[in-house]
């Protein structure tokens, strides 16, 4: 069968970028559990994300998270990764952390505060400079608690202004991406709570400022197909961040939740040319693995990826345009579920064989030994935390 | 007390269109409940709709729903409107209540469908020219019902054709007010489900092309005000389309489900001018009066908009700048609260009593007999009944 | 494999009860399409039910609506349905499409309302009579739009003493099964509005009264699945209404929104032995087949709950509680999903095949003619309607 | 009038609980703001909440967290408290920020986790019983992240059993309060997601077993009123947890963001005589003042309570009854928004000089240079912090 066989192709060539801080603990605001063996600098997480990649193929990048992942020697960094087969990502910029910040960074009432933040993000493209990295991804807590508090059209003002300056600074072939999301920290108004709101920032600040579509930043009951689909007719989609859901930004495994809304989405993104590498579009993982072990927690957030990615694949488009056509509903409804209830296990399993992989990422990480020796051998200093 | 005064000029100056359809009989799919005295005819919905300007003299026009309110001389339903003291606003297409509408209007996969749908569209435009009505409002009730039915972007380039040629087609003064809604009647994809999608298709028509806020329209947990600052920041709210609700497009009156949202999206629209005329804001009802009696709901929700206005216009926004400059969050949010605590009725009775009206309209007309007279006279024939 | 066989003989057990009313026309508020071949009475959605369980076996009785599928002689109507195969289940009583219900029914303030309403309750006891139904099921519409329009607690003593009056007047093997809706057509309270309320009631009233469970009447975010195993675990479930929804009560083809939640639900309800026939869990569709046909959509229905109820059976409960009792977070997960992910329709092709039945009912249902048949006779009349 | 003088005898009458935790720092899962001048120690909470006390008159008592305010010697802080005008009141378990409960407390698969958890509550009884305390409030955090995690049914058995266990620890007078949450920090199932759950439990426990309405623990779009009406009617409501939130659990200031479904709130309270104190409900609030002070957010919370409690006492009750009676929707409705309308800062003014207080507790606190002084005297040492 050909769509078998172009399938596993397209699936071959997708890169899944892992978080640097899927590695370290995290937790909610109640409480943060600390796991065993946990990173405790830059270099370990990125030997954990090696290791991801190591079992499942498709992993061959990480994000990196500043100030958390900063390093005195990026180069030293780049190369740790390098040699163990993967390579540094996006850089993502953190203005929320910092006890100025409380009442935001960039839309601070207070001028000091938009420039200590704005300098910050400035910092951020130097790393990049020196990573390599195409992505600086912004994502901001900024808004307000209470009505009234602060006023909302002047922050926009000050958002335009600091995104333009950043904008400014990039070169050539740097983007811009920035998320969006409805709440949390902020429980009033956020700077950036909609998709249309990032957009028409984007859309401002030119070509290579991009949206990223964090799957778990919506309101409930949103369609995010629909601005996947949406976005990328515009050109502008950048990322995603990709996590799942029950209710608020809950930060689960992708696919954990919904995985028939992970293949409707991979489904727009395939349709619309976006697996293809020069579509542009970073398939980031952002999630927290507050309760179950990080590194297993992101084999399978891959595999959950790669297995909506193969159920898209295989859906028969000639059919399902054909039945769309005739306004034939259960026609193509039917065409689309037939590929979404395939058990695409074996096929991914085979394809892993070809690339010389085990077929069971998770169970080849079990037997590897690798979650006891860092166990054990990661004791003492400070483990890494986490933030987003 | 300055601010007292000038809050009575703004509040002197504001006008708040009726729907004509408000006067029908309404309901839910599961029941519309029938009421005496409910027009027969458009002449009878304006004859209605004069009632509730003149007892609340803020009421001034009516909008149109097409083909509802068809009617064979436009010029003759017009004067039947200035002799009633009002004037014909809005045209409201209706491209969802047709058989051949079922997969959809201008969106259908169908290009016959689709034609049919916009030769409607100019047939309104038609009527504006009649009317002299300077905003075409655009619903669309376009979606589909199940994943994969249809293709999203194809429906997206679908939309943008025919609003391209329904903004062609207008001329010079006339203006395309395209609204969103979350879902209802379709149940998966809507094809203008948020703001973000009303502008972005707004941004590409032009400068008369605005977008139509209902506040019913949105998910849960969305910030309406900050839609409508974002919105009034670049220059694209053309209008509101007023109504509350609990849980999802209930159609409530306007302020029965929150007021003080009510009151905060009044605030963003006063401090960004948006009450003065030449910021060309049209405010209207949009509403279902399914148990509740059709005249008196209307004048209530007239009163609800002006309590709001007034408290907005009551906020003393140099101390509330100062607050904000200061990051003092409870200050600023003390402020705000100030003016919504205020108890505005006496204001708003005195300036009914300035204006010549009763400065109690519901009991006015509870007074007047109207509503027991057009429940006499108006038996038989058919009631005129409603969509939305 | 022992636990296919297990799967099989419990899937050839299951048995799923008809709405008469998904085979009528039916809409939203905006519109209802009509469809070619709708049935035309009683007797005709009979027909076209036990053409749903020809094609799929395990659909063998229909759920009457009371007055839409009124007739003056039930004995005809079982011989009917007896004659087709199939036989008459569930009463459901309508006290929601009189004028005289447009505040309320049983909780009405009108004591003659109240009564007129009881009195319709008791003729569907006296239908169940007739017919041999077991189930009197009662979803009503009762509550209020605006905050002040009655009073909560008066209103839940008048719900409480009508349905004690019902539960009197059912005689030894009836049951009361009582639905809870969050809103619509109510849009402030809704007097039924959740399962603890209808739990809270049926405690009061009876071993038979019980809960039923609508998928698609939660509010965002509930998780089904635990209240059908809170009320599994407290004797009280008695039935489900199938459908799926995107967003409000949306009433599309089970399983088609969101297929890992009726997974997870059925998961539930095989666990708890509600699977087994003793348990006394009546699996009811409740659907409305707005622009989709409506036959084959039953079809598809009732095909959906195979597959999820396959699944459910699949998943390797020693394994389970293995991984669940080490604490194994991912591990327990993955036995889960492990069964999600086994594509079960090979197993039911399978299993139709040994009951007698073409393996595909979809196809068999369109090479069968039967729809054009009755496209063609059922012409003039007047079509099944809808109300919930 | 005499309206005026009941409400003011009853808002006289009225006690507010403040939780020790409001006054120790808290944030979200991102970043806890620290401020100046918050507690090191109980006792410094305990000041702090006696200066609430000291400004608006109606909060004589402090919620105790344990073991946030464990001491060694509970006489010595129930002195302290008394010395400063205050009484300790309910007493809060925390079985959720140990290592151990990573996968549950009482629900732990775990029997020896279950085991401290339950050790943990007989400890709080004791304290209890030094305290002197009448309320034992439980909060679970308990739940799953992901779907087969755990099993739902033998988790409300482990609950069930640890209820009963510490019910029957209970001496005489002493009552169990059970809260529930529809999430976070579970993000799948919750072992107390909502009312009913809570409700079957302390209906199981018995008369001394009371259930807690935090006003932020619902999904989107409950209404929180009925809720509250429904457990009054029941004799089951035990006590509120005050704050607001515009999505989640946001723990904002109480009528922050809804004052109008504050006041819906208190007046279902009102009209079931839940306001008197032999009613046993207990009003305390639970809130996070993560970015505006703290001492100051709290009697802002008081007075919010005061507000909405005195705008539900000047309901004209009678004139509701009639109208109601009549099916006089508008005219009810309107009943109860005169009452809400209403500026009642004046008669709260007017109460406070009575009772010898400055009639403005927020200006009165600002000149009393008691913040001042905190953030000067209470440096060094470890600031409080926060959980819930």
């Amino acid at each position: 069968m050909a769509g078998r066989e172009a399938a596993k192709n397209a699936l071959r060539a997708q890169e899944i970028e892992l978080p640097s801080w899927a590695f370290g603990n995290s937790g909610t605001r109640f409480k943060v559990f600390a796991q065993q063996g946990v990173p405790r600098d830059p270099f370990e997480k990125i030997a954990d994300a090696a290791r991801v990649h190591a079992h499942t193929g498709v992993a061959p990048s990480v994000a990196l998270h500043i100030p958390w992942d900063a390093v005195d020697d990026y180069g030293a960094l780049g190369r740790a990764a390098a040699d163990a087969g993967i390579r540094l990502g996006t850089v993502n910029a953190n203005v929320f952390q910092d006890d100025d910040y409380r009442l935001g960074s960039v839309t601070n009432p207070d001028p000091a505060v938009r420039r200590k933040a704005l300098d910050h993000l400035f910092a951020c493209v130097d790393i990049m400079d020196r990573t390599g990295s195409r992505d600086l991804k912004l994502w901001f807590s900024d808004g307000t608690n209470y009505p009234g508090q602060d006023d909302i059209r002047a922050r926009q003002d000050r958002l335009a202004e600091a995104l333009a300056a950043v904008y400014e600074r990039l070169s050539g072939e740097q983007r811009l991406i920035l998320e969006y999301k409805l709440f949390e920290p902020a429980f009033y108004t956020t700077d950036v709570p909609d998709w249309g709101t990032a957009y028409a920032h984007c859309l401002r600040l030119g070509e290579r400022a991009k949206v990223c579509v964090d799957t778990g930043h919506h309101a409930p009951g949103t369609n995010i197909e629909f601005i996947v689909a949406f976005l990328l007719r515009e050109g502008k989609l950048g990322a995603f961040d990709f996590n799942s859901r029950f209710y608020a930004d809950d930060d689960l495994i992708v696919g954990a939740a919904d995985p028939f809304q992970l293949f409707r989405i991979l489904f727009e993104v395939r349709t619309a040319g976006g697996l293809a590498a020069e579509a542009g579009i970073a398939f980031m993982l952002d999630q927290c693995h507050n309760i179950e072990p990080k590194i297993p927690g992101q084999i399978r957030s891959v595999m959950n990826v790669q297995e909506a990615t193969a159920k898209a694949l295989l859906v028969d488009t000639d059919a399902l345009a054909a039945a769309q056509a005739a306004g034939d509903v259960l026609g193509a409804n039917g065409v689309l579920m037939d590929a979404y209830n395939t058990d695409v296990r074996p096929l991914l399993a085979e394809l892993r064989e070809e690339m010389g992989l085990d077929p069971d990422p998770m169970a080849a990480y079990a037997r590897s030994g690798y979650g006891e020796r860092i166990a054990a051998e990661r004791v003492g200093g400070r483990q890494a935390g986490w933030g987003a």
